[in-house]
């Protein structure tokens, strides 16, 4: 199979941390063009727009979003009108009714839709998966405590409606325990921390419980300087199964377990290519229903200004 | 066909001013247990809990949950793991993930679930939808203002996380907006006005986009006083469709047209018995994702107190 031709739209962070690097690890992808406002990478077209991109001459079968959650509907839209396949990096909208939506264009028109969780693709995520599968869960708690102001220097986007707060990581985490966990859970407590001075929270706490009732807590936190905590803990009759560093490393009844090397982001694009070539698409947005879940039951505190 | 045998669990208000007299008035289903804290009625099985009726030797076919949204998920999950349809007064839940699940559930048992939306059944809706078809639409707007005090008086849950605040009732606004535009819709702005002594919203005012870009506004306040408006306004390039009285009465071109006299809860129990009698759901649940979108997307403003 010819290797899909793929544009990224948002030459931001996240693109030249995660993504550049891991489209050129990965077969069966080539980057041929970029749209960025305000970046440009040598010896690839490059357009300020994805309209200009669209309407130019360089063929391309696909569109990866790096863009801000906010605005991405009309790029996903506009890419999917043309006849490409989209991935959209996490979390894949503002909304939820927007993100439905493309699920339900993409279908119409037979195109992929890859909506990633980059966390999902950690190496821990699914060796714990399948062990928990036959051990009977007591309870889950997440503790996701990072510092914001190293992770998201200035990133005011971020603190703006939409954009999520302490929630753009805490996505993470619920993106793993959804993937995990084998039945489904709701919210029935959240208390939401927000800044004085900022729309979107610094701190949550969220309480869920599955169908059958087992408790799943989260504690996400923006405000840990130090050693920075991305922990997933769940207790089961037979012992414990730990996740840690963000899912990328697995503890099991306190032995830590061999895995393999952490490749979120090689994953990821292997796993675009595969639902490319098999015309699948991959739409699951439990982890931003939760999210809006917890907006929704939210009860509001307030704290002190943040300053970058 | 034999008559369902029904149960209503919670017997408040809205049982009392809608549902007694909606199902005394429809065909193919009858009343017969009740389950309530507070509350009972003559000449009819009462029981304080849907767990004490569920396991009483009365015989039922379907439970129509009339509670508020929090804590609605244990009682629907109770009534289908005990094999009974279920019908759901909105909101249909407290959160998105409990109500996707609930409609799991039913799916795969085989039974009937009915997600409600009362203002849905009202006179005008469906002849504002196919007349709209027909028709060009440049925007709509919709204002939803009324007394929260004699409205809901003294309704304390309703200002609570979970009660969802003036969405209470623009939520209906909403579920009749989703049903008689052509194409989906997706939140782009929305500010949410908190008394400074209440957790949930005392006004909204939203933007909405279609996907075809055509504006959707909705302005919503429990603060009005007077006469009380439910309208939604349809802007086309033919001339203007206005539904007023919360979609009960239907002015086109500025000419108030003829309906049905509104029979709204009379509709949906009628819609009930033809799901169940013919194995189907209804579980259209987009009214509801655009209100937790609202709270996700929400920038906050504080007003005054506001005691009943």
């Amino acid at each position: 199979m010819a290797p899909i031709r793929l544009a990224i739209v948002g030459l931001g962070k996240i693109a030249r941390d995660q993504h550049l690097g891991a489209i050129e690890a990965t077969d069966g992808i080539d980057l041929v063009a970029v749209a960025s406002r305000n970046a440009k990478l040598d010896n690839i077209a490059c357009f300020h727009e994805i309209g200009d991109l669209l309407a130019s001459d360089i063929a391309i079968d696909a569109v990866s979003l790096c863009t801000p959650p906010q605005g991405r509907f009309e790029q996903a839209k506009a890419a999917l009108d043309a006849g490409k396949h989209v991935m959209l990096e996490k979390p894949p909208g503002a909304t939820l009714s927007e993100v439905f939506a493309l699920a339900e264009m993409a279908k119409a028109k037979g195109l992929s839709l890859f909506s990633t969780w980059h966390s999902r693709a950690a190496a821990a995520v699914e060796p714990a998966r399948a062990l928990i599968a036959k051990r009977k869960i007591k309870s889950v708690s997440v503790e996701w405590k990072e510092d914001v102001r190293h992770w998201h220097p200035g990133q005011a986007w971020i603190w703006e409606p939409g954009g999520l707060g302490v929630f753009d990581p805490g996505i993470n985490a619920l993106s793993i325990v959804t993937r995990i966990m084998p039945e489904s859970f709701h919210l029935v407590g959240s208390e939401l921390t927000f800044p004085a001075n900022r729309a979107a929270p610094i701190a949550a706490s969220l309480s869920f419980e599955t169908a059958s009732g087992i408790p799943v807590g989260a504690e996400f936190d923006w405000r840990q300087t130090g050693p920075q905590t991305w922990d997933i803990r769940i207790e089961t009759e037979e012992g414990s199964v730990v996740l840690t560093h963000g899912g990328s490393r697995l503890i099991v009844d306190g032995v830590a377990q061999i895995v393999e090397e952490d490749r979120e982001y090689r994953n990821i694009y292997r796993d675009f290519v595969a639902l490319v070539n098999n015309g699948a698409s991959d739409t699951d947005y439990s982890p931003l229903v939760h999210v809006a879940d917890a907006f929704m039951l939210g009860r509001r505190i307030q704290t002190e200004a943040f300053e970058d």
